[in-house]
């Protein structure tokens, strides 16, 4: 990658030097998320019946995803393909997105792939071998993990992620309405989210890139709960927020942008990621014209992208 | 199923009461892991390399898990893919996954996919379509869960898993030595594992089968905390318990049934899982010869039979 920051030329690339040279480039932190629901997909790419088992419904996500992808290359710094909406069309839906996924990162983008594993130990390291690890089948650069299993289970994600260069972004506080059922329960006068946060700064530290000073170890905390994301950013100053839920889930622009702090370039310190804002916009809802979609497709990225430059300079 | 539970005409079958009843009859609550680590595969069955890259991995995956299989269709009443180790192998490592499920199910095993899944609202739903729905591509009858997300991100796994007659398994106690980080944090004066438990009930009750009294809701519970499973049990009397960590995570047979009570052929209420020590037995480790691998698989898998089934009765 030309841009990649510097570094020894025996060391491995850099997930969080590279993601955030790239967003301080693009003046933006807008993570398109890429998850296929079959019944939205636009008339112009349907195939078949559209039912997750016709395989068919594989070749309509490929050729719309394809077509996402192609259309935010060199203007978004990563992409976030949601796993489950192609492991719901079986084994051919993850043919589809391994070749999705290769398509993206020789166009630029980083991928950061939502699978949210979790697994003890020797599972752990599988889960990091499939996707992280150098020698991985389908390598992407980083991934969502959850930690409820505990903090040992996390180890073997972090040293893949260190040795091949990868990121990781670990839940610690959900965008959903029940995201408080455990997250948000009390222990020793703290909430259990921050207690998640506090236990994950030894993976913070030793995952800090050489070029920006941010962690390739970050986490997963929603636009919903601003409050929340300050607590997040004081345990974890160089770690870099996944932000959901702006857009479709009711989170602002501003608030997406809470836990970010002042860098070269605007505020900085994470990405906040949109799916189906983009990838359905609601002119589009119905036409079965390829061009009113890509229209309404530029017009939505373009708004998304205004949208949190502003937030980010303002 | 011609042992599955009494249900009116138009009832889907009943993950619960199909297991139980078959255990029953069996005699013994073992369920075997199919883990396949592919350092430990017997030579028997290589092929290729045996790196995760080289395609033909998935082929000694498919021809090392297909002798598994046949070989314990009739003896145990379920098997547990853990699907981290088929990721590995990218989509060739799924499709075999695929067939092998359909395999298992059609010798009449059930098949519970050890997944490990949990995401907000639409995106369970989109896990719960790959795998419960009565037209999932790759149907399984049960999987398991990680509520970390909240109680309502449990819900569409829960309503796809009653529809079809499906079991989940919701993460509660893991076996690893690490999971109290977050497990066994005091939330008001109670571990947090048990806030989850009492949170389950619920759920619970919803998924009572009709047949045997039994819930298709279980917990994941490790035999390595016997104290923890009582207190969980407490909490869901009719929950069926996935005991991993028999053998060679270091649970004895009698603390893996520690949670288990007084039923109609010996103690029940839950399945043991044990994977390594019955597909990798030690006696036939560096064998090249597949009748000394397929003799200590065997007697590694009578002896945890004869071991569970002792412990329920004695």
């Amino acid at each position: 990658m030309s841009d990649r920051a510097p570094a020894s030329p025996s060391a491995p690339p850099h997930f969080a030097d590279r993601l955030v040279t790239q967003v301080r480039k693009l003046g933006h932190p807008l993570c398109v998320g890429l998850d296929p629901h079959l019944a939205a997909i636009p008339a112009a790419f349907a195939r078949g019946s559209m039912q997750a088992g016709d395989p068919a419904s594989a070749e309509a996500v490929d050729a719309f995803l394809t077509a996402v992808i192609d259309r935010v290359a060199g203007r978004v710094a990563i992409v976030k393909p949601q796993i489950a909406f192609f492991e719901q069309l079986g084994w051919r839906g993850i043919r589809v997105l391994d070749g999705l996924c290769a398509r993206a990162r020789e166009a630029g983008l980083l991928v950061l792939l939502d699978a949210k594993r979790g697994d003890i130990g020797s599972t752990a390291e599988g889960y990091a071998g499939a996707y992280l690890a150098s020698d991985a089948a389908m390598p992407v650069d980083a991934l969502t993990i959850n930690p409820y299993l505990g903090f040992d289970t996390l180890e073997p994600f972090a040293r893949v992620a260190l040795g091949a260069g990868r990121g990781l972004f670990v839940l610690v506080k959900t965008s959903n309405p029940g995201s408080g059922d455990l997250q948000d329960r009390e222990v020793d006068g703290e909430p259990l989210f921050g207690r998640v946060a506090d236990g994950l700064a030894g993976l913070e530290s030793r995952l800090v890139g050489p070029a920006t000073g941010w962690s390739s170890l970050g986490v997963v905390c929603g636009a919903t709960w601003p409050d929340q994301a300050r607590r997040v950013r004081e345990a974890l100053p160089r770690a870099l927020f996944l932000v959901p839920g702006y857009g479709a889930q009711g989170g602002s622009a501003s608030a997406a942008v809470q836990s970010f702090v002042e860098g070269p370039a605007g505020r900085e310190g994470g990405i906040v990621n949109s799916s189906r804002g983009i990838l359905f916009p609601a002119a589009a809802r119905g036409t079965p014209d390829a061009r009113t979609w890509e229209r309404a497709f530029d017009e939505a990225l373009e708004r998304a992208i205004g949208e949190l430059g502003d937030a980010i300079r303002g």
